[in-house]
């Protein structure tokens, strides 16, 4: 079965967001009332896997070997079967 | 009222996405069936608006006047109210 995971990777709070940081700056600038911009990736990975269980499994460990820094990063995981 | 704009960012479909295609790669080599892995950004983004329809329309022009480049990029907007 083919099955989408879509993996957001963000900081952890009171890590340093510098891409944010500078976006909520240029936001100010441009006009706009930000109090705040946080930046994170998403992953969308299609992958192959039994059942949505198993894929689940397979993103998480993805994320622990390649896609996120556990010392930095939090991540959340949504899987979706693909038509 | 202050609302969490998620802005999520990616490549329109033909555009070139190296990162990806490492991540994919990477991936592969690591012993996972991916057929392709697509890299978006999202800007989470704390602002203030009298309501939620404002607050999307300032989202909007946030999009077009700095976070995505219209000739490569599509965008999603999602407001919720922050208490």
């Amino acid at each position: 079965m083919k099955y989408r995971a879509k993996i957001e990777v963000s900081l952890k709070p009171g890590h340093s967001d510098p891409e944010g940081e500078t976006t909520a700056r240029l936001l100010k600038e441009l006009g706009y009332t930000v109090s705040a911009v946080n930046v994170s990736k998403v992953y969308t990975v299609f992958l192959e896997a039994e059942t949505s269980k198993e894929a689940a499994t397979k993103a998480e460990e993805m994320c622990r070997k390649l896609l996120a820094n556990p010392t930095k990063d939090n991540y959340t995981i949504a899987i979706e079967e693909q038509k």
